[in-house]
């Protein structure tokens, strides 16, 4: 066999048959049977579209599969259905009237870099795209429906809002009025509903979008997914994660110049993350600086051995500093919790987190107080977040939220409705509201990347061996 | 029908059968069959993998679609076949005793954000994972494999470079001489070799790999793909792109605030790109700066109607200030071309491109003193490419490149050969160095970023509808 | 003696007396002896001014000496006369009834870090301290006055402009037209005139005071001095310069990289400063990556023995990497100028500078190819001009341009014309326009820096000591 | 009288006498008078010096005036003696040969941008222009005299030094033991000592001075004055500080825009500054975000007519949000302090403070429940500190410690001793040690840009016109 034949030759495989099976996508018209469908205005912009083109277009039956990676060894499990979603994009024919269109938008939650940017896309493409002129801002979260007066918005007043951190709409959380909001988008006559926000958020668009089809109303709404912290299922990635990793690593790196600009020295960083841990191991695996990696997806303890003191002080020990990162949802189930927070929740319905990054930095301090007096041995705390919230959209982030923002456009000008859009293996699907506000995505323990981590810190697994002495 | 049922009702569709083929992935054993394989030694790694885990090795029956848009309306093309690759990682059982490895790590070509992350990465998964304890740096690109030292690595060494710009290891053009080089490797006893580059570069990898194979060496090659241009095909997206288009926003925001703050005023920026436009692409959507972009994949001319000087020429009228962005490969066909460079490489073989920003710059300022004599009129021009190749990369980009180098040691370990890594579809999959080496990826004029670009520029798309003229 | 004794002991030394001669400062009154003055409103404003302050005003006759080092030693010169300067601040009494003041405000010349600063400043201070509501924008440079309407400037529309680069007004060369300058001013009813602007704008507006005395016009004109190559005598330093080396660095450290990342490579970078090197010179310094520092204080010459292509040769030869920065007014006497060019001004009146970065890309160029034939020999050119000029300024520079708007305000409100503000010794003072205007700051290359920066290139000082060989 | 009258004319002043005292500087020949000079190598050192210049070296009759500003009327004070230091640089003979300078570098106290700068500087300043080749380093701050091993230093190993935050030689606090460390001095033989560190370490280093004297050794000993906080009296500014306020630019811009981008929502920022509140104070005037500006200088107080909680809400009604900046050491005396901690001290011996941040949002959330219960209003705290001590020096910081470690060299190798180095109206100066460890340097809040602090934010005097009532 010679080169060439190695390099031609194809093994043939026959998966044979994938059944796929394609999650329905709400539709204005299901409900609304006698709406007409009326030519996409893209047809004829010369700009957009070159009528010469083939497959511009998305059709209804373009669909991406979910699953990429098969074995295709003896146990091929042909018969499971593999699921599919439709492919984002812009349609032949759309529903809605572009001179009939009164689009709202809000955002909700907490900030997150690319709100703007994602603002901003809405507004200018609504208006370049289809020519809508109606466009409007809800202000301060799902309250600003039936509370205060909404912002008009132009492509003139968003231009540069992308070059500015944080939401020129204002954000809040909850304030959630189910008939409230939906009576106000009746009485206010806006037809497209752009929701910016996270599960909590998302979980209460599928309300109004079931109260709206409850009510047989022609109006659509979308969700626009936004979690700095990368947890939501479905999607590939959010927006602003990659900027919040980025930014993660300033405060990491502080903490480690600090650390190692004195004897004994620890640094210790609290990232974002309630649910789940990727900006935490993002940011380790991207600085190299970290010791110690805690996220909520993998239990730890403090005392006794195979705990994190005893990996500290050896880590001491051994290089005369350490650098810990926590995610702020690690350790939840070891921190002694006060009786009058058993049950509490904040104004999104979100258990209240306690706070891992100052219970530890108090932690460390008192241990160092009773294991290792009169050592110099100092304990630095960097809580970046608001510093990591507030900061523009990078390059990557403003790109991803631009494509987001008009792939949101197009399906809801097609008439879709009760669909979040959202990267799926790099393709922009659409996605039925509640499964993407249902789905989690915590970072796999047992996956490469977090087998990396542990490799290069080395740092203790945490299953416990003996028995749990009090911490 | 309740908007329960609508939630929870699939569409089932069958898209049967898929015929997938796999692309052939060389394997040392393909033609040294005594070879014996032995475990993992992350089997025994009790930070990298637990026991108790299923599904953490990879093996070869696990595939990767490549195709994973399909269009299930009538005429679907069942019959067709569908590419799928191999998955990327640690198998269960390796090829090479760790303790007899000799790798050698080389990178070639122009600079590209994250070189020195993959170096260190190598080294330190070499290390880490595999106990791999001689690892040799080869400096200066192909030639420093028979001229010169190599520069002995280790994880100390190494430690910060993924915090500087460039390669330590150096890099060159040209130098490829392949029965030196392959003499050399046999000489210096290396059996694992990683060639960091380009297209070209590949191409040279692949000649390796044949003469390897021919002399039935014991030695496997990988190619890790660069090229800040992101115009490599097959794979997803390559290291250092992300990182050199955010620093090409700060170019062009140069170039808008000089724009603005002069009466009639261009301001002018070349982006790298000699194939392809990806970076000015890019660029262009994130900073909502720019009034025309100009890309090899989009011809354009500059008199007459429907040219760039009109259009420029109009948009100075409207908005007193216009950007221009263009690719470095941009109108190479309408540029004069000295007799002398007709026919003129470079030291890897590539054609040696004409340079579009100085003509243009000369071309804008001919126009200028001709059509718009005693105007205000300036003039701004901008080349940032070695302030953009230079930076270190971003964390996204940081963390790529420590899978990508990962990836690319398990697949070594396990005796593929004449293999290259990187991402299909969010995923990491090994693929003949051949398909990658020849594969383009040109920003597709037909798709929706191009289409959002000539949108929001209005910029004209040079399509001339009469006699061109001489320009 | 004991420690005490020594600590305590003063050497009392008489240098009497010192004779101290203070620069007229021209006024309003010189020419208008019927103008009133009234209670500067600061003396009720609760907010700026505690009533039980002493001292808080300033007077007239309180000075700021220009020289403060001197040597006591026996010849000491005490008959010479010191300069001294009117230092800066408000006035207890002021000559303008901030209801009739009209407010004119122009940018001239180049771009400089911190324009929108000084700009915004002028207009918060006028409105806020003074209680002024007419305030108006020139827009584009000196011609803007008779050519075009101005802008309405508030507080509210400036609010933001000191985090844009460049200059919201716009800017241009030339332009100057005395008499249509002055005519407007009398047209338009502008009774404060802010010219920011470098040392040829400063002319100018020397120019337009002697008309404005001419015509006995109440009339108050006040300079702000501008120049990012910080070269304008008589003050410590100009805005924007601390913020231009700053990102010269970025272009350093670029250079620097590349060269490090090739065999025999050179990074050339060209830096702002047409008649000093003042950029080049701290850049140098601070970024500790300069193999060769070239400004236009210090004559050098290419070839031969002693010259810049030794120099260079050996440097490669020793670390196989060199990193040069040039000055843009270095080298104007070495440089073949095209007879076009001789006698060639700009706009704004001054010599054309020959491109020495370019010109020294290609002999470097020509020279490889000459003694270097067929050797690996890179050089990459860096011009990062634009990119420098139009960020915005930094801290330390903002807060300048605050006080230096402020000063101005402080002085124009109490009557003073014909003047410009800046920094001597650390204290803003006034100091008479034409002296300004007129003086220049080089690099003193017999000084300590420019000592430092010999001491580590260990670069060659260039004095010709054979005869000198055409270069 | 014509304009040009007006410019040519001189007021002439004579400020007669200025009688001058000069603060004696120690010197090792005051208590070795046999102790030889030699000729400073310098004067041989071609790139350093050119022969045929003047002026080049300082001599010990050079001084520099510390008053510059006067006030010539009536009363001018001719007979208070006005204070001058000697000129910091070179001079034509030293004392040390350098063949047998042992010189030793130490840093102590908290972290500050700029350490590794001062500490590469001395060492390849002592290396290059004297020749001295023992320079070593002494780890951990003062106990590292007397315990573990110097770390020997020369240029190679602190290349890239200035490009590393912290401190590689570390730091600590305490550890003054002074007979251990002057018997330390004595045995390792170490005739130059350089302490960097703040007005604490300085006080020490008075110490170990006066104890040197005492024994009567051949040793020498600077200080280099460290404060991030720019609180030390005598000299313009500390090194470091401008680093410190251009990155806390960055937190008040995270929380403009988090107090933006919420309703009701107010931004808390913590800066550094015990004693003093320069970097609150300049940053608040740099990034004009700021509402309200908490400095130890001036007092303040919560509840009441005139206090900060009625500013605030007034703040929020007005514009919906607020920003507070408050350096560290403002408030001390209203938090409520608990008794263990009534005399507490940190191991320097400053006295310890209590945490204002906390302190401050803690309380206002007490009065968000008390008094805006129900209503959207949120409070984020942030605290920088770690993130701006951390960062390396900027472009002006660097040269700054590079003008100051040569200028402290220079004075040491004359055979000066207890000095400290530091910029006097814009000079380098030789300071007697003691009188630079005692001086403050507090804002002054009755100048100018406390009082525009005060006109741009219209916060409150907090001077109390009735009676106090319990905060």
């Amino acid at each position: 066999m010679n080169t060439v034949d190695i390099q031609d030759q194809l093994e043939t495989l026959t998966i044979s048959p994938i059944n796929v099976k394609l999650k329905r996508l709400p539709h204005l018209a299901d409900y609304l049977p006698a709406l007409q469908t009326r030519t996409n205005p893209l047809q004829h912009n010369t700009f957009y579209h070159h009528s010469h083109q083939d497959g511009f277009f998305i059709s209804h039956s373009d669909v991406i599969l979910r699953q990429i990676v098969f074995d295709f060894s003896g146990n091929f499990p042909s018969s499971t259905p593999h699921l599919a979603y439709h492919n984002a994009g812009p349609r032949k024919e759309i529903l809605f009237d572009p001179k009939q269109v009164r689009a709202a938008i809000v955002t909700c939650g907490g900030l997150c870099p690319g709100l703007n940017t994602v603002i901003r896309e809405l507004v200018v493409g609504l208006w370049e795209l289809y020519g809508v002129r109606e466009i409007f801002g809800i202000k301060a979260g799902y309250r600003g429906f039936y509370s205060g007066e909404p912002m008009r918005l132009d492509p003139k007043l968003v231009h540069n809002w992308h070059k500015r951190g944080g939401t020129v709409l204002e954000t809040s959380r909850g304030g959630f009025d189910l008939q409230k909001i939906v009576d106000a988008i009746e009485k206010r006559g806006y037809n497209q509903v752009y929701i910016i926000g996270g599960d909590g958020t998302l979980r209460g668009a599928v309300k109004i979008f079931n109260e709206i089809h409850r009510r047989k109303l022609n109006v659509a709404v979308t969700g626009i997914p936004k979690t700095v912290d990368n947890d939501m299922g479905m999607i590939d990635r959010s927006f602003g994660f990659q900027t919040a990793v980025e930014m993660a690593q300033q405060a990491i790196s502080a903490a480690h110049v600090e650390a190692e600009s004195a004897p004994n020295s620890i640094g210790l960083v609290k990232l974002m993350g309630r649910n789940s841990g990727h900006i935490t191991l993002d940011a380790t695996l991207s600085s190299c600086d970290v010791d110690c990696c805690l996220i909520p997806e993998n239990d730890f303890y403090l005392k006794g051995k195979g705990g994190l003191f005893e990996f500290i002080g050896s880590r001491l020990k051994e290089n005369g500093h350490a650098v810990i990162v926590v995610a702020e949802g690690a350790g939840q189930d070891i921190i002694p919790r006060p009786d009058s927070q058993t049950q509490k929740t904040d104004d999104s319905g979100n258990p209240v987190f306690l706070d891992v990054g100052s219970w530890l930095n108090t932690e460390l301090k008192k241990w160092r107080d009773r294991d290792h007096k009169g050592e110099l041995f100092t304990i630095m705390y960097i809580d970046p977040t608001y510093m990591i919230r507030a900061v523009t959209a990078n390059a990557t982030n403003n790109l991803y939220c631009t494509l987001l923002a008009h792939a949101a456009i197009h399906g809801i000008m097609a008439g879709y409705t009760g669909f979040v859009t959202g990267p799926i293996n790099g393709n922009y699907a659409y996605i039925p509201m509640d499964e993407v506000a249902n789905a989690k995505s915590p970072v796999g323990t047992s996956d490469h990347k977090w087998a990396w981590v542990r490799s290069i810190t080395a740092q203790p697994d945490f299953h416990r061996t003996e028995p749990n002495p009090k911490h």
